[in-house]
């Protein structure tokens, strides 16, 4: 697979400390023409399924051949593996600990990283595997190594599963909020089109309101005043115009979100 | 106009999400020559003048033909026009809502971004159209795109007012805070020429404490103490040397601050 | 020295205000060619030791010939110096009040910036030196200017010592905490050989708790138990498993931490 010589890096290193500059350095070092993205750096401490969600929603807008790097690794210095595997004309590198469910496909191409010799040295530290191998390993993929040159197939990569949406016997859908981001947007895991194609028939029920059917903008309710609406990442999202959704409604992960059927009218 | 191949951010997405890494996603996916600038992405939420303080003060250290990209958008989704403007020898990029006051002159080049064939495809969302526009379209003027290609000439823009100084009857001036950065020093609106021109006979008073004449550097004083100075920027700024004038003065934006003048000697 | 064109930043400016993105700005308009690479923004303000800690485990990491440029600058507008130093095959540029040490040999190439007509204008500012000064200097050494360019020849650099281990009668050693990072790993100032050679004999004792001899990965004690191990910058580190060794200990930089011989068995 042709690269796009980008680089996309996801950490839980946050923003005070050097470790996301030194990974920069190391891989400069070895692939000077990498052009490197920060993704996120803010995930919370060892949050594997954070770190998932950001990435779910962002590889595909970077071009075909972007080498995107998840170093938010719990089990560093453990026996856990790395993993290096292509999808949708993407190479991902990551921990193995199910950081890229519903990204890679199991049965595609995913290998494990084991040749020490992509390593930064011979003698790599238990702590920061961020430098000492993800770094040069990605800076190698950036500059063209194929995926099966890190070692062996992996045919049983880790995987988390996320909480479903589940329909209701009225016929209503139940999910939760899954993300709060900055703005305090309550993004579900209640997929756009499912919610759409109930706009007619459903309400969306948060925290006893009944917030009407999805919106088509923030702007279509007063400032202030709370909304469904599916988001630009095709979730069903419970926000406020203007306003923070979290603050509003005391909202966090894990928060039911009910599709509701309108009564009956005879 | 000749284009720097720079493009700066600015930005009310934070870091915690992977909007701002997603949106230079999509420009190198379209200009990968483009070397993207963070100006800044810690506007307060919705916060149009600070967008416009934040930018105003820095665009011009960039090299003639840069790309700024404002997205502070409380608007976003619903009518308000995104404009495409050239000043100064750049080009700027932003939703219509009086973030480019000041900056832009509204007799100047000046376009409305009309043309749906430069948005990142045909049914763009209508909750993050710094992907599904502001990106797409910055791609194209940071490759050299004439703003007049983007849509129809607009001679109405939105302009924001800004609180300006005013004289007092014995001859001081009346300003306010209008930023305080992060070391907390308290940026105002009075312009440095005008305190420098009143500094022998006139001394700065902020919450009733005489600071005397600006002076030249933070050094000027004794550590912990508070002063006046033209900042950087060329506003007068009240001061803590080694401190933060607004943890000493418990001071916010749009507290006053005044030049008053010194009491006669006869 | 031939140089990468990678420059690095080290600014207590954090990411609220543009400042960083205006000094890229300036770097960028008079070396097109720069890769800056932000290696950390939030130290804390005019913390020299932390700047120092910051940048003395992290530039090595980086290929021979990039230029390090540090503004953390109690001293800005004062008569304090600017030095630009060579060591270790790469280039540094930064205020003199300590920052370098450690990093820096006394007698090694070290300059001050004198040299006017490398700033960014005759008349530069007394606040942001980071914009009128660093930059400008910054950009001319990534395109290759000799340090000697700057100005004069300067033996006397302001060195800052920091806290050394002391051994004890009974043949222990007493170390500090001298870095708390963003995970809550508490770093100190003994030295990794130091700790692994006494292995054997001695265990870690922090906060009156015996964490026993340093292990070999986060991942050697259960999830939530606090360790002791040598961290990847070669420092002895305590750490609790995917947790935070600074809220579980409630601990801060200074304090002490002890390598305590093991009682002999008779």
């Amino acid at each position: 697979m042709k690269r796009s010589g980008i680089c996309t890096l996801v950490t839980d290193f946050g923003w005070r400390d050097p470790y996301v500059g030194v990974m920069k350095g190391v891989i400069l070092g070895r692939a000077p023409q990498a052009r490197i993205v920060d993704l996120c750096h803010e995930i919370p401490p060892q949050d594997v399924a954070s770190a998932n969600f950001a990435l779910m929603g962002s590889w595909s807008y970077f071009p075909p051949g972007t080498v995107h790097v998840v170093v938010v690794d719990p089990g560093v210095g453990s026996s856990r593996r790395i993993l290096c595997a292509e999808a949708g004309g993407h190479v991902f590198l990551a921990p193995d600990n199910g950081v890229l469910s519903s990204i890679i496909d199991p049965s595609g191409a995913i290998h494990a990283v084991e040749d020490r010799s992509l390593y930064l040295c011979e003698d790599v530290s238990n702590t920061f595997h961020g430098r000492d191998i993800f770094a040069p390993v990605a800076a190698r993929l950036v500059s063209g190594m194929p995926v099966e040159d890190v070692g062996s197939r992996v045919t049983d990569p880790t995987l988390i599963e996320r909480p479903v949406p589940h329909a209701t016997p009225d016929g209503g859908l139940v999910g939760e909020v899954i993300h709060v981001d900055a703005f305090g947007n309550l993004i579900t895991n209640i997929r756009g089109p499912d919610a759409l194609a109930m706009r007619e028939r459903a309400s969306v029920v948060f925290r006893g309101q009944d917030l009407g059917p999805p919106v088509d903008s923030y702007a279509a309710v007063e400032p202030g005043s709370p909304l469904a609406i599916v988001d630009s990442f095709g979730f069903l999202e419970v926000a406020v115009n203007r306003g923070s959704a979290a603050l509003h409604f005391n909202a966090s992960t894990g928060d039911p979100i009910r599709l509701q059927p309108k009564p009956k009218t005879s």
